[in-house]
């Protein structure tokens, strides 16, 4: 089978596309044969080495798949070759990657594909999706009625946190630059606000003199100690991206028990993934699945390129200027360019 | 009735000694003639008005009471005349103040007086108590095996979180300033570090390489930046002191997955509160009470007193350095003399 590997951490060239042995499930693992990768920022910081996790070289790049089951290795109940499964959370920690032709999972860290999902299409929308629902539900807490702020609701986990925000009956308010986005996100049931990242709390706060209740910012950019003193008592900010740091008015933080809250999809173990894999699902069958935006697809091959682009800010805009995301299959598709799909 | 009323925020000369009418209680409501009452800082917060609440004046002082059921108002079940109660929410948002012959109080808000207690001892304790079974339950959600880190363990709350801490199964970390403390904190369970607040954090992370799960400052003087730079993954820093604020590094917060948490007993309504009177109340069930040092007993009408010396900071010490709490009681001890008992 081939797979793009990586055997030490780098810039994009350490990634290559070889032929190696088949894998082989052992006890509680499962091969899959891959249909489609995304291609996530954080598979760049995984590569790169920015962000450091236990990897056994060589290893394939990419976190989330989906496939059919090809063999089942012992011990593993609940599934039969051929089923359609997913896992978003191949590629690190010491686990096989997902651009490769077949990849062995934990039995624990897959799930059935919802039937009416394309694998492409569902493949893009996992990262966003996966890190909205864990995100909003074991790290904010949200309730019903509060005031939800997404900062940068046009990227791709800014538009799942919007959707399964307004899911979940929250009060949404999404902050974009692109003002081209304004229709689609309210079409979604947020109210919008068209501010930079960096004042996008005191914009907010002439909206909701009562004060936020959940603000999260997925640009890096927003200014976290605004955000927390336009906190509602109670308010929790949470903290998913960026790499500066904020002063923080603890008087505040105490009286109205607010809460600045790190949170990192990574972190979380096989029984919270599951948790939080049931909650996507449940989505789909509810009818309101988490989407996000194609903005390419490339073969497996191309996963050096991918990774280039992702690194420089290469992506495709939709027309109504939401981020595309980039999709990898085995065989890549007849035409090179990327083909920009809703 | 006498009571030590206030009708205006201001110094501790506000506070008035003087005859009322008899207070009624409403429907859901008990009068109780009150035993004993604690005098805490936040209570001397609440008369200057640095902490702001409503405040349905004139009001008595004090939050923490311990009498017996004088009065039953309508459709009030489950007590009857002359049980002993306690509550610890009386005097702030709009609710008559402790520091009253008699004071009515929700039924919701009493609690009954373990057998064992005895009322002067009893109502000393009750705030650290119940801070410590709060903070560390619904707001740290320590777990067995966690590191528990308690700066200003010899204070009345610092001497709680370490009871309540080592009663949970936590790994407790004490720090004080005063190791005349050292063998008590010791007998209940603690390693003790003698540092000052300001290190705190790197004078323990010599002794827990690994990190700290649970950090609590309850000097207000600690170095809350270090502290985060101190937890473990998902380690958590709860905030219930001090007014400054500090500069968090929010990519350590997100890659480990921090928490920094505001934590305010008066935030509490009264289903939590409730609940952690429950457990105050089962540790004595247990035979292990959260017990505080009873530093001097005062008569009611000398509550101004005793708030001018919480505010200087004049509290008696125990032999053994920890702080000893002021408790008044309707009619003053036949000695003007402080007593301190253990």
């Amino acid at each position: 089978m081939h797979a793009a590997f990586f055997s030490r951490t780098g810039d994009p060239s350490v990634i290559e596309w070889v032929e190696m042995p088949d894998p082989v499930p052992g006890p509680g693992q499962v091969r899959v044969r891959t249909e489609a990768v995304a291609v996530n920022a954080v598979d760049t910081l995984v590569r790169s080495g920015r962000w450091s996790t236990p990897l056994a070289f060589p290893v394939a790049v990419g976190r989330d798949l989906v496939g059919v089951v090809d063999q089942i290795g012992p011990g593993v109940g609940g599934l039969r070759e051929g089923d359609r499964v997913w896992t978003s959370s191949a590629g690190y920690a010491g686990r096989p990657g997902a651009t490769a032709e077949l990849v062995v999972v934990d039995r624990d860290r897959l799930y059935p594909v919802p039937d009416a999902a394309d694998p492409v299409a569902f493949v893009a929308s996992l990262h966003p999706a996966t890190t909205a629902v864990a995100a909003l539900h074991l790290s904010a807490r949200v309730q019903p009625g509060e005031t939800l702020v997404v900062v940068g609701a046009n990227g791709a986990v800014g538009a799942a946190l919007v959707q399964e925000g307004v899911a979940s009956g929250a009060d949404v308010v999404a902050v974009v630059r692109d003002a081209r986005c304004v229709a689609t996100l309210e079409e979604w049931g947020a109210e919008v606000v068209v501010a930079d990242a960096g004042s996008a709390a005191e914009a907010v706060a002439e909206r909701r003199p009562d004060g936020i209740h959940v603000f999260i910012d997925t640009t890096g950019r927003a200014d976290t100690a605004s955000a927390v003193r336009r906190l509602a008592p109670r308010g929790r900010v949470i903290v998913l991206a960026g790499r500066t740091s904020a002063e923080i008015d603890l008087w505040s933080l105490q009286v109205r028990e607010l809460r600045v809250v790190g949170f990192i999809l990574s972190a979380l173990d096989a029984s919270e993934l599951r948790e939080v894999a049931e909650q996507v699902n449940a989505r789909w069958a509810e009818g309101r699945p988490l989407l996000a935006q194609v903005g390419g697809v490339l073969g497996f091959a191309d996963a050096a390129d991918a990774h280039r682009r992702m690194e420089t800010g290469d992506l495709p805009r939709t027309a109504d200027g939401f981020v595309g995301r980039l999709v990898l299959v085995p065989s890549p598709p007849s035409s090179a360019a990327p083909s920009t799909t809703r």
